[in-house]
C-alpha cells in the first residue's frame, strides 16, 4: 500500500522528518509505504539540506489539506495561525493529523479533538512534548490504567540547559541565556521558554491525557526562572537540592486537579535532579503501577522528527489494518469533553524555600517562627546562610504547606521593619 | 460493548491484575467494559485475596482456551508448559493473547506468532520485560522508525537489588541473596535470576523487536553475578565504575547482531548508574533520535498487572475500533520472520576490567603490558590496587578490544609462574 502525506513546514523538523521518511533504510519497514506528495513552504528558493522531487515544494498550504489523495497531513508550522485553520481544514477534509505543535494544541485542542471525533480522523502528537521521548502514547495506552496521580516534568530543553549552566558553573540567568542564545538552545525571543509557557503548553497536554480531562491552559499557573538566581541556586546545593523548572500537574480521584509550571527545589537524590542539559524526562506515578521515569532528548530536529514520523507510521499502520475507518480506537483518540476544574494556587499543599535579607537575625528568626506558625506554616529549617554586604541572608525551608497560609504569612513578614527584602521564594517538590 | 476475557492463573500477577479491572473508577473508562468470565487455577479451595464472581474460577485451564465467547486470553502461568500450549490452542481458536510469559515468548515466539498471524490474532507482552515499564509498545511503535543501534537494559529486578546491597553496605553475594530470599525479592531456586537467564529471556525479546528479526534463545551469551565479589564491587568504585547485571543487544544496519547478559562495569556517571534496588530501566539508542531510557518498577503485583491490563485494554481498543477483524496493524503484531545471525562473543568489541592475584609485582606489569600488547589489547590502566595475603593485586581496565584477542592474550597470561590466579573478568561499558 501507498500512504500519501503532505506536510506543513520544512523548517528543522520538517526536514528532519522528510530525511527519515527518505531513507527509510533500517527503520520500521512501514516507512517503505510512505509517500510525500507535497510540502508546503513559505519560500521556494531558499537552499535546503534535503532533496524532493521536483514539484513537491509548494507556497500554497491550503492545496494540501484540500488535496483529496492526502491521507495525512503532518502540520509542523509551529504558532497559532495559520496551524489551526489548516488544521481544521485537512480535518474536515476526512485526513488524520500528525503535529509537533503543542502551543495549538493546548490552545485549541477542544475544537481540533471534537472536529476529528466528528469526521473520524485521529490527531497524534507525540512530538509536541518532549521531543524523542516517547510520553504521550505510553500514557495514553499504557500507563492509563493506573489511577494517575501525578505527572511531573523537565518539559522545556531551554530552561533545563540555562539551569544546569547556572549550577555547574556558577553563572547568572543572563550570562547564560545569551549564551544558549548564540548556541541555538534558546530563540531571539525567550520569552516562551523562559517565561514557563512552552512548558505550560505542554503540562497542560499530558494532564488532559493523564487525567481524563479537557484544561484551559490559561488557568494554568505558570512563573519562569528569569528570577533564579545564582544565589539561590548556591543555597540550594548547600541544601542538597537542585533547581529545576518543573511542570506539575497533579489530581486523580475525586481531587481537583492541580496544574503548574515553575522553578522548584529537587532533592539531588530524586531521579528528575539528575535530568541536566537539554535532556527532558516526565515521571508519572500512579497506582498500582508506581513511578515510571521516561527521559531523553527532549528537542532537536532528530528527536522530534522520530516522535513526528513515529506517529506518521502509526496512523499508517492503522489503516493499513483498517482502510474501511470505522470507529476510532479510543488508545489513539480523545475521549474526553469536559473541562477539569482547576485547583487555586492557594489551595495546593507544597514546600517552599525563601530567602530573605534582614538586618537583626536573632529578632527575625524568632520572629519567622512566630509568624510562620501562627499561619499554620510548619518549618523545616531555618539557616541563616549568608550575607549579602551588611545584610544578612535568612533562608527558611517549610514543609508540606497551603499555599494560601504560606502567602498570608509572608504578606505579615514582609511589614516587619528588620526585613530589607525578600528576594526568592521557590516552592520546593 | 463488552469484551470477554479469560484468565490461565491467579498467583501474584493474576490476582494485580484482577484487582485492577474490579475496580475501575478514575481508569482507562475502557476497562468498565472488560470482563472476566473465567479464571484458571490449580486449587480451587485456596484463599484468595481478590472476590470473583462465583463461577469463575475453574481448574479447566482447556474450557477457557475453548470457550467461544472469551475474546481474550490472559496468560500468567509463568512457564513453559502448559502455558505454550494452551497460548496456542487460544491462538488456534480466535483468541486474542496477553502474555507476561517470557520464557515461553523467548522460547516459543517463532511458533506462537506464525500462529498469530495465520490466524490473524495479537500476541501482546508487554508485561513479559521490565514489569511496569512501557518498553514493547514505545519499542515496536515510537522508537523503530529509528535506526536502532543500541538496547541496553538492567532487566532483572533481583540481581540489581542484589548488586545495590553488595554495594550500599560491602556485603557478599551469598549474604546478600539469602536475605533477599527472605524478603521475597529472589526465588528458593534463584537460577534463573541470578545467572542470567532471565534477562536473556527478556532481551531476546527486545533484541527482536528492536532489530526485526527472530533470535534463537540458546544463542544468546550468558554470564551471572554469582562470581562477582565484594572486593570487585569496592575496586570498581574506586575506578569509577559501579556493577549492574546488563542485558545488551547492538547492531543495525548490516552489522551482525550481538546480544549478551553478563555484569557489566558502569561509569557511575552513566544514566544506567542510578537505577538502583528492585527497578529496571531499558536505555535505546537509534539515528537520527539518541539515547532515551525508560525506568521504573520492573517487577511486583501492582507494576506488572498495571502492564498487563495496558495490553487487555490495547486489544478492547483495537476490537472496538475494528470489529470485523481484517488485517493486524503491523504495529502490534510480528512481521519477521527470519532469524538472526548472532556475532559469536569473540568478536564483540567490549573493555575489560580483568583483577590478577600475582606474586612478583614489578615483572608482572611489565609483562601484562606486553603480552596484551602482542594481542592487539590497548590498556588504559594497570593498577596495584591492594593485597590479598602476601598476593599483590593487580586491576587491568582495557580500552575497546576484540573480545577474541583478549582472550588469547589472557590465556597466555595465566601461564606465567608469578600469576597466582585471575579471580575476576568483567566487561565495562
Amino acid at each position: 500500500m501507498v500512504f500519501t502525506i503532505g506536510l506543513l513546514g520544512l523548517g528543522t523538523v520538517g526536514t528532519g522528518t522528510a530525511e527519515i521518511i527518505l531513507d527509510s533504510e533500517g527503520r520500521n519497514p512501514l516507512l517503505q509505504e510512505i509517500k510525500i506528495k507535497q510540502v508546503g513552504v513559505n519560500n521556494l528558493e531558499k537552499p535546503r539540506s534535503v532533496t524532493l522531487d521536483p514539484g513537491v515544494l509548494t507556497t500554497d498550504l491550503e492545496s494540501i489539506v484540500n488535496d483529496p489523495e492526502i491521507e495525512i497531513v503532518v502540520e509542523l508550522l509551529g504558532g497559532l495561525e495559520p496551524a489551526r485553520s489548516l488544521i481544521l481544514t485537512a480535518i474536515r477534509n476526512g485526513k488524520h493529523i500528525v503535529t509537533a505543535n503543542k502551543a495549538v494544541i493546548a490552545r485549541y485542542g477542544d475544537e481540533i479533538y471534537t472536529a476529528a471525533n466528528q469526521a473520524g480522523v485521529y490527531v497524534l502528537l507525540e512530538a509536541a512534548v518532549a521531543g524523542g521521548i516517547p510520553v504521550i502514547k505510553p500514557l495514553k495506552q499504557s500507563l492509563g490504567v493506573n489511577r494517575i496521580t501525578s505527572v511531573i516534568g523537565i518539559i522545556n530543553g531551554t530552561t533545563n540547559y540555562i539551569l544546569t549552566k547556572m549550577s555547574t558553573e556558577g553563572l547568572d540567568f543572563a550570562d547564560v541565556l545569551a549564551e544558549a542564545q548564540e548556541l541555538g538552545y534558546a530563540e531571539a525571543d525567550p520569552t516562551a521558554d523562559v517565561d514557563g509557557g512552552d512548558a505550560a503548553d505542554k503540562i497542560s497536554i499530558l494532564a488532559a491525557i493523564a487525567f481524563g480531562e479537557r484544561v484551559k491552559r490559561e488557568e494554568i499557573s505558570c512563573e519562569g526562572i528569569r528570577q533564579i538566581s545564582a544565589t539561590d541556586i548556591s543555597y540550594a546545593e548547600d541544601l542538597g537540592f537542585v533547581v529545576k523548572l518543573l511542570a506539575i500537574a497533579k489530581g486523580g480521584m475525586g481531587q481537583s486537579l492541580q496544574i503548574r509550571v515553575h522553578p522548584t527545589l529537587v532533592s539531588q537524590d530524586h531521579p528528575l535532579a539528575n535530568v541536566n542539559g537539554v535532556n527532558n524526562a516526565v515521571l508519572v506515578e500512579g497506582d498500582p503501577l508506581g513511578q515510571v521515569m521516561l527521559s531523553g532528548p527532549g528537542a532537536g530536529k532528530g528527536a522530534t522528527a522520530s516522535a513526528v514520523v513515529s506517529d506518521i507510521v502509526n496512523v499508517a499502520g492503522i489503516l493499513k489494518s483498517n482502510s474501511q475507518g470505522k470507529d476510532l480506537d479510543p488508545h489513539l483518540s480523545c475521549n474526553h469533553d469536559n473541562y477539569a476544574q482547576l485547583m487555586p494556587l492557594a489551595e495546593i499543599t507544597t514546600r517552599f524555600y525563601t530567602r530573605f535579607l534582614c538586618n537583626d537575625v536573632p529578632g527575625v528568626i524568632g520572629y519567622l517562627g512566630t509568624c510562620f506558625g501562627k499561619h499554620d506554616v510548619s518549618l523545616e529549617s531555618i539557616v541563616q546562610i549568608g550575607f549579602q554586604e551588611d545584610l544578612a541572608e535568612i533562608v527558611v525551608v517549610t514543609h508540606d504547606v497551603k499555599e494560601g497560609d504560606f502567602r498570608q504569612a509572608l504578606a505579615e513578614i514582609e511589614n516587619l521593619d528588620a526585613i530589607a527584602s525578600i528576594p526568592s521564594i521557590i516552592r520546593v517538590l
